[in-house]
């Protein structure tokens, strides 16, 4: 399972005011402690509202890289923003993200291509986010044909099939789940990722959602997650579906060792 | 998600202490309380090694239904004891279980006709239990079968595609998964049920793999289950799963009030 910590994310009151006093170390030590934690990549997200959010990018990444050497999943839905962080990141690096759209799609492989960057692409395109699994299945495949052309490798595409808050879009959870198990189970199926936390959003029992939905999706083919990494109930819940799904050896410690097994996963 | 009680088992101390001693009122107790947890079947099991099982059997069944008035899930492997169990049940009951032996298959369907009975069938037969998915399906279908010529109806067969422990057989997580998907996809597919604590049996953390196997299956399509129901963690996965599925509206309270609604989806 490939672990993308969340937590550098301007929309977090804590990293809104640390942007604002330019404080490095709130964002090295959050930094530090999603890597010791098992992270195999940060997201690094400005939030909205910044008058220059490039400039922002841009310190938020050389602020992180001043604290560990994973690579950075540069988030922004501003394709200028994410140029501007991919000029400072060291290789490898990850885009998130691009969408399903065909004027957008080319656009984004050819700068990925020239960044040597991985690629989440979302299941939406100029009609939106398809209400049913089989049309979220059907823009992953799109995709896929692009990369076929642009020689993209299908192993640096993460496809994500877009979880809406289940508390006011239920019927995402089955949804999500099939428009998974389908991709996943494609020939040459790329990478399957989801950002978890979104799904919970305004729900009780928060966490109990996301690592029971997160099981769920391991079992449908996803292995890849933007997450709270942080989440100790999270991680064991992770090591634990990877040992069911026979991706890790068994041993008495898997529940404590989510950290140094994740990493090792998506080296 | 249909929950079966598995705490009522010979094997257990202190349930053979209390058959020593034909202590009912530890039996009556376990019963209310795995009711009040939100079993909608309790299973029943002598253990092993008693010189007259039946006895206990009947003994056991006649306490229980002193306390409480779901239907009884008679669990052992001698016919005999089935039969002598099935004698003193009220109705609806429930067979556990039936192997896919070509033999024994129309004895199981007999008994199970005569007595009304739901019947758990295990994707074992003459061979045992084949090392693959594809195997167990096809004595799911090959059960299935027989059920059709039995007119046995279908929403009362319960196949158990047999999971075994993870520490000493950790193939069996994939392959238990993928069984439980074909079984759930075939078209008017039976209940998929499996018995859960056995899966972690000398492992560390069971509840976690417990409960995190059980999200993963029920992602599958499980929708039946022997367990621990007076675990809180296990039966809030439960329901935190049935949200996600889009089988039980979400409310602020949904974690807790598995009892009631696990109950009702059984009825």
């Amino acid at each position: 399972m490939i672990l993308i910590g969340e937590a550098i994310n301007g929309l977090q009151p804590g990293i809104r005011q640390a942007i604002l006093s330019r404080d490095k170390e709130v964002i090295r030590n959050l930094a530090r402690k999603q890597v010791n934690a098992g992270a195999a990549f940060l997201d690094v997200s400005t939030g909205t509202a910044w008058p220059k959010p490039a400039e922002i990018m841009v310190w938020l990444i050389a602020t992180v890289q001043e604290a560990v050497e994973v690579p950075i999943s540069v988030n922004s839905r501003r394709l200028d923003v994410i140029e501007a962080g991919l000029r400072v990141c060291r290789n490898p690096v990850m885009i998130n993200a691009a969408t399903g759209e065909k004027e957008k799609i080319p656009l984004y492989m050819d700068l990925a291509l020239r960044h040597k960057a991985d690629l989440i692409c979302l299941t939406m395109d100029e009609q939106g986010i398809p209400p049913h699994a089989v049309g979220r299945i059907s823009i992953a495949k799109r995709i896929m044909d692009f990369s076929e052309q642009y020689g993209f490798p299908r192993n640096r595409i993460y496809i994500d099939p877009v979880l809406l808050p289940l508390k006011f879009f239920q019927a995402q959870g089955p949804i999500v789940l099939e428009a998974i198990l389908g991709i996943a189970r494609e020939k040459d199926a790329p990478h399957v990722i989801v950002g978890i936390s979104n799904a919970s959003q305004g729900m009780k029992d928060r966490a109990l959602v996301n690592r029971t939905f997160l099981a769920m999706a391991m079992a449908c083919g996803l292995d890849a997650i933007i997450c709270d990494v942080l989440d100790a109930e999270l991680t064991a819940t992770i090591a634990a579906a990877e040992v069911i799904l026979e991706r890790r050896p068994y041993s008495d410690q898997y529940a404590r060792e989510s950290k140094k097994a994740s990493a090792g996963a998506s080296s």
